[in-house]
């Protein structure tokens, strides 16, 4: 209150010193809301002020509340555009006339307006022939026999020319426009009685609500449609008593006086009027509303015959234009038009053309769905339309052709069974017209009483198929599935409605599937599967994922570039078994690789060090055996060396794995090619914003995806081994280098009898020098001077897959027990004994023995040194037990690496692909699974790095400090 | 054709064998396509089977071409529903009645349709007041003097009252339904001569097309509604002149006679009838569209007083809603409703209402456009309608109050000039009143035509400002720009229309914007900033980093979390300021990381080796200078093993770069913190997909991507300094550790005189050992058996800053001169020298020199080692330059890491940041800025280790074959 005074100082205070400026700086143009029902009775709502004002005396509000009328009893003076004054009639002729500017004295009695009234039958005449007012009314009868025929009017004021019906169904000898009481008068006409039931059921079945509603519109209208429709043939009435059929959702039962009843009624009884344009269930001068009732025609009717026209994606022949065409009809029967299907009159949910319009591409799985709110609908659709399907079939050089499109009425009930609902085509009724929204038959006492419940057809889907193994894109005719929403009207504003459209596109995939089964069951046959589970994981795993990466291309490449329509997506519920076998490719890939993980975590290695001591200082203390000081001039810094390079080339690979997430993901996200596997025949990159965007299919996402993660793997791959690995950096060749450098050759067990030997024995005899003499010896080896590096004399072979016998293992096992022990339980070890010095005896001791063992100086554990046999190498076993003699076969090819990543490649790209896949298939979200691959490929190389290097400080005896 | 036979053959075949099952399989339920208009004038189309059909004889089809009727001259004898009979009338009675069923004997003339017809101002009389038929028609003249007052009505078969306007007119002593001469008779009514312009310009102005159309439209009704309005204050017609105006553009000049000149002249003939709602331009009965021509008063209307209602982003008094509401006027003037705006009634492009309702949440910049097809709109909007828009204001505890919205028509011509074009406010004419589509007024012949040209609002922008300063949420009342485009239609089907519906929001940006260029300028001053710009860069683009960032959160914070509203987003084009600065701030960030780069690859370094040969071997051949058997037994091997590490430590950081990028991607894409840079007040991560999506802004994106740099950035350092570091592997400490062990020193010069050492002398004397004594020493030191590893005695420092004095520096780069030359030009080399040779010599010389300089064996280059003062760590120089002796400055915190990247976290963080940044604003793509920063950081690392590695091995003598 305070603060308004102030405001209002202020302001005065504003006007006074500005008033000059013309300007009112207070004024907010505001004004107080009032509407056309806030105003009494004696106001009305002035259109141009927006506001209520006050009637003149004698004077109450009109009907609208826009404007003023005279009481009852008073009569308009003086009327002048804004305004009228009124003036009462006088005791003499206290009737207005009919348009208010007059008194009369009325014949008969007056009316609760103050206006003259006359019976039925009788038309009021207050003037004459030349329009002067008369001083009393006078109600005249209208003639109703012939000739004359003659009624009232509407507005009751002449006699014209009954309804025809009146006269048609009177007796010939005495015709009137009177309904005789053996015939039935309703909805303005008169019919003679006939073979239609004389009571009918007006009402509308709401099945889903358990619920009916006497409807105000089939009680008015349902009886006369129908014996307008049988008796007259009148097409209008036919149709309306058609749509009041669809409005009851095409059930019917053995009950004939509901509206499906009646109609059957009719149709049954006109058998004899012929069918319209030879379709046998098109009764002339009726709907098409059924495809008859016998079972298993459906089938036939959407199975039999593929279209005429065959669909193409690409090329001159393109066809991808689904054109549909639908004859409109009003709730009253009347044809308003033809219509084109396109522009959001099936689809209730708005959108802009462009992508409503992209739902009639054949191939493009549309879907677009909506919530509604029921004011919207009540407003929008005061009364339903109807539309009759049909789908245009243009051929070359033909007219245009149509072809009706059935209908699956999902609610529909036939002798109260919803026979539509399953899946069993046999059941199946097909129907035909479509309405979209219905808000009156739910009225249930008047027609401008707002409606109960209201019905919506909530799901609109159309259906195509391909014909099965055709090469011409041929496809069944479209079927089309709907199923209404039932919704009781409480509270308009707030109540919604859940709306969709769509177009689904299916072949039969039977075949498709049958053959990946059967490719997946001929591996599924071993019967002792689980035994060898873990050693054929991975293999059974390559079949899994190439099967599934195999469909994922086909239905890419097959769907995406097809020129005429031969094969179309599976479903989103067909999609499910192809998940699963991905699934089981990733497991029995994630047990493959978790047993490598887990073989090269525990690989036997061990560095020999060739240096023996040089110099005079060494040599006088020889023979005492194995004093120390006689190792003392050997450095441990080559071993350390070594041990830090191999501990460093754990985890390298062929690829850079993070390389490769990233430029996946850029080519998925980035460049677009994620937008190849939306369902659609498109196979363009970019997609406007605005152009509608369907459904992803998992197959294709699984298609384009992994076939990225393989093609850029394998670019990498080419890259590193071709480019890098020759002309940058080897790492693989620069640690056998290394090994012959530093005189250390390398002997690695990652089976019990079974591994790898890299022999580093230095061509000079020496490498524990100094710089000059180090630099010497390279050159010299690099220009030749000195022996090759090979095992054998004069060869240059460095690396052996190697096969050791039993004895040999024995002998290894035997003294390098004191360094397993070193970490066993700890009450095993002799309390006394010191197990540092004890492992380094070991240590020493292993040096000596494998170092003579290469040397061939163990007669009992000697070795022979061959080629592999090609088939041996291709299957990757070896024939031959080493039973007497290990075997050492030559190995270029630097398999040692197979203890490594850098050697299972395949594996962990595959694995790689399959979680990033797995990952997308669960989330749909190739950025989470950018990221949660990382991660994967991070915490696994942790893993790999710290595990290994734990395990070859401890079998190498290496500290760990210098693993860095 | 042969098909075509073929397949007739297999259907009959069928036929045929089927016929029992009633089913034939080959009809295809395939009809041909017709419409009502291709039926010829002796057919109808039979709504009931879609085709046409041939009229009975005597009959032609109807109008609609739906029904049939008797020829001209035939009567119907026997109607039955669907069919009809004709029989021709005979001679004697000619004329056929007007219900068609009679022939009547015409007293005047039959028309062309056969029926009587009668002169004007008379009736036609067919049958008496019974209804009994008359043998000949009869043509009765209505009276129109007082008292009867009539005219024939509407279908002229009856004298009813004429319309008031007639009688009102004339004279008052001889009142009749006649328009006088000195009349004008127009839109039905008559009107004695009156201030009006005798003739009127019924044009409609396109002026965006240099044309104007004559409007059937205003011929028709535009003087009848004006003088109406002016004499009748009739308010419909006032209303439907309103329209007019609007039509017309609200464009008015000196011409008085066009649409809004009319208005005008009524407006100012109707002062005397004052003002509606005390609004002053609300005349009463008129609409209100002008708020008057003074200049100036458009910025004192909408920026003078706030609105009494402030919003709210969050909290218990949230208010956000925008509710605006229109009074709702047909073409004809009549007031339809008062209508909410916010279901699409504003908004033309199609779209879900809760996204459409979006627009209507306060802060929510809120951009729908779209583009529409003409047909569209001529089926949809088949006239126009009007809104006269105001804001509603509740009060707590108040009546609802209206605020009228002010217009600002883009296309409003004030004399012949667009004065609302421009941008100064003060040349505005503010309206009101607007309409969506027009496609009446360009009908040019008859109201049916097509018209010639169609007007759309192809661009509605509702402005909101807030007022400055403002803590509470005030804004100034909205203002609706609107501009209409005018379509010449010539191919409906094709052309199309862009429309856009925008909500914008500004505030007074002056003040934040000179706030940031202060901010900037200060630094800006440097007038030397060229000269010193390598060195400062860094320090400069921190200026801009930190400041582009705060910017960033604070609009972040701000506008997302404020409770009363009382900051708004700049608008796009405010951000281009800041966009400039941030790529400023990149910019200098890569001159520092450039710079620092080049530091880092030409750092000069140097391996000290300590270790002395020993044994007795050694000793006997000491003595005779720098012979080779000398240094025979000092393995180079820790030499190579300690550059080894050097080489692999170069580009480790405090931080996983990869992670970082995978990481801020995660957070932005995946968790969706991109959400909180949309331009709306919510703070939600998650998005429904139904929801509407605004616009991003540059400014928040900056700020959401930096700040989640900068975090994760920061818990990364977090994690690997106070965890990582501590408990799993300190890469920097391994390798001071590993210079200590290894009996070796590093001496760094990162420039001439400035520089790093890490003493490494081992405390064992020896280290080139075998393992047996490498155990034992390093369990001797962890048992504390030994002297501490630092420089001086009894200390523990091992890594210092060195400021050397340049007779040191001149000697050192005297000796290192025949390893640098070796890389030189080959010219200057003595060809008899071997280069190898020469610098081998150099590098045993240096490791002399330099180890005598560690020891204090140089008097002339001695040394000091100190702490460093506080505030020369602080600023980061030196304030002793070392004329005289080199200074050594204790550095515990391993400093040398300055030439590593791990030393230059910020700037490297900083770096990455502003990459990533830059990319998203130039793509507003988080994915591709991911991809780039993350192929940036693989770049330079790869940059940096390659040339890393040449330079260690330049420098250090050792073969780059061991640096792996």
């Amino acid at each position: 209150m305070a603060t308004g005074t102030l405001r209002t100082f202020v302001c005065s205070f504003s006007i006074i010193f500005l008033f000059k400026l013309n300007v009112f700086f207070c004024q907010q143009f505001s004004v107080s809301f009032q509407q056309p029902s806030d105003c009494g009775v004696d106001s009305y709502f002035d259109i141009s002020s927006l506001s209520c004002v006050k009637c003149g005396p004698s004077q109450v509000s009109s009907k609208s509340g826009l404007a003023c009328e005279c009481q009852t009893g008073f009569r308009v003076l003086v009327s002048n555009g804004a305004s009228i004054t009124c003036q009462q009639c006088p005791d003499a002729n206290q009737g207005v006339t009919q348009d208010g500017y007059g008194c009369i004295r009325c014949s008969g009695s007056a009316g609760e307006n103050g206006k003259c009234q006359c019976p039925k039958g009788s038309v009021l005449v207050e003037r004459d022939g030349n329009g002067n007012p008369l001083n009393e009314s006078r109600c005249e009868a209208c003639n109703a026999t012939e000739p004359a025929f003659s009624a009232p009017d509407r507005t009751g004021n002449r006699c014209v020319r009954c309804e025809d019906s009146f006269i048609n169904s009177s007796q010939s000898s005495h015709k009137s426009c009177v309904c005789g009481t053996s015939n039935v008068q309703a909805g303005g006409m008169c019919f003679p009685s006939n073979g239609l039931p004389t009571s009918v059921v007006p009402n509308v079945i709401f099945s889903r609500l358990a619920n009916s509603v006497l409807s105000a519109w089939f009680s008015n209208f349902m009886y006369s449609s129908a014996a307008a429709c049988l008796l007259l043939s009148n097409r209008t009435a036919c149709q309306s008593l058609g749509n009041m059929c669809v409005m009851n959702m095409h059930s019917f039962s053995t009950i004939n006086n509901d509206a499906c009843g009646l109609y059957n009624t009719v149709y049954r009884a006109t058998a004899a009027q012929g069918s319209s344009q030879d379709v046998s269930y098109w009764r002339a001068n009726m709907p098409w509303l059924y495809y008859g009732d016998q079972l298993g025609l459906a089938s036939r009717i959407i199975q039999n015959e593929p279209l005429p026209v065959g669909f193409s994606f690409k090329g001159a022949q393109k066809n991808t234009d689904i054109e549909l065409r639908a004859a409109v009809y009003s709730v009253r029967g009347e044809f308003l038009r033809w219509e084109s299907i396109g522009g959001g009159n099936l689809q209730l949910c708005p959108d802009t053309l462009t992508r409503q319009q992209s739902a009639f591409t054949f191939g493009t799985a549309y879907k677009q769905s909506c919530v509604l709110s029921v004011s919207e609908l009540l407003n929008g659709y005061p009364e339903p339309v109807f539309y009759d399907v049909f789908l245009v079939i243009q051929k070359p050089q033909e007219d245009k052709h149509l072809l009706a499109v059935p209908l699956l009425n999902i609610n529909q009930q036939f002798n109260g069974q919803f026979t539509n609902e399953g899946s069993n085509m046999n059941n199946w009724l097909l129907t035909r017209r479509l309405m979209l929204v219905d808000t009156l038959s739910g009225r249930q006492n008047s027609l401008s009483s707002s409606p109960g419940v209201i019905r919506v057809a909530s799901n609109i889907k159309i259906g195509f198929q391909l014909v099965p193994n055709t090469q011409k894109g041929q496809v069944y005719p479209p079927l089309m599935t709907v199923t209404y929403s039932d919704i009781p009207v409480t509270d308009p504003t707030t109540q919604t409605v859940t709306v969709s459209f769509s177009l689904e596109y299916t072949m039969d995939q039977e075949e498709a599937r049958v053959k990946t089964d059967v490719s997946m069951n001929n591996e599924n046959q071993f019967s002792t599967i689980m035994k060898f589970l873990v050693f054929y994981a991975g293999d059974l795993a390559n079949v899994f994922f190439f099967i599934t990466v195999g469909t994922g291309l086909y239905w890419l490449i097959f769907f995406k570039a097809q020129l005429f329509v031969s094969v179309l997506l599976p479903l989103p519920a067909q999609e499910e078994r192809f998940v699963v076998y991905v699934g089981c490719a990733f497991a029995l890939k994630t047990v493959q690789f978790l047993h490598k993980l887990f073989v090269q975590l525990s690989v036997d290695i061990f560095f020999i060090d060739w240096e023996r001591p040089r110099g005079k200082a060494s040599k006088h203390v020889e023979g005492s055996g194995e004093a120390k000081s006689q190792a003392s001039s050997v450095s441990i810094w080559r071993t350390y060396f070594v041990a830090n390079e191999w501990n460093e080339i754990q985890t390298i690979r062929k690829i850079n794995p993070t390389f490769q997430v990233i430029a996946v993901l850029f080519f998925l996200e980035v460049v677009g090619f994620s937008n190849l596997a939306l369902r659609d025949p498109s196979s363009n990159l970019r997609r406007s914003p605005e152009a509608y965007t369907p459904p992803y299919s998992l197959i294709l996402r699984h298609g384009v995806a992994s076939a990225m993660w393989l093609c850029i793997g394998l670019i990498q791959i080419i890259f590193f081994t071709v480019f890098h690995e020759r002309f940058v950096e080897d790492k693989i060749r620069q640690f056998v280098d290394l090994c012959s450098i530093s005189n250390i050759s390398v002997l690695l067990l990652s089976h019990r009898c079974f591994g790898y030997y890299i022999h580093g024995r230095s061509v000079h005899g020496h490498a524990d020098t100094n710089m000059d003499e180090m630099n010497t010896n390279l050159k010299r080896e690099a220009e030749n001077l000195c022996g090759q590096r090979g095992l054998l004399p004069n060869s240059d072979t460095q690396t052996f897959q190697i096969s050791i016998t039993n004895r040999l293992r024995v002998k290894y096992d035997r003294i390098i027990e004191p360094i397993n022990r070193r970490s066993g339980p700890s009450r095993l070890v002799d309390a006394s004994a010191n197990p540092c010095e004890q492992s380094t005896k070991a240590y020493h001791t292993m040096n000596r023995f494998l170092g003579s063992v290469i040397d061939h100086a163990h007669r009992e554990m000697d070795y022979i040194v061959k080629d592999k046999l090609l088939f041996e190498r291709l299957i990757g076993m070896e024939f031959i037990e080493p039973l007497d003699k290990s075997i050492f076969y030559n190995d270029d090819s630097h398999s040692f690496a197979d203890v490594l990543f850098y050697g299972n490649e395949a594996v962990l790209l595959i694995f790689d692909t399959l979680f990033f896949c797995v990952v997308d298939l669960g989330s749909q979200n190739f950025i989470l699974a950018t990221v949660l691959t990382y991660l994967q490929q991070l915490v696994f190389r942790l893993i790999r790095n710290g595990m290994g290097r734990r395990n070859l400080a401890s079998k190498t005896l290496v500290d760990k400090r210098f693993l860095i």
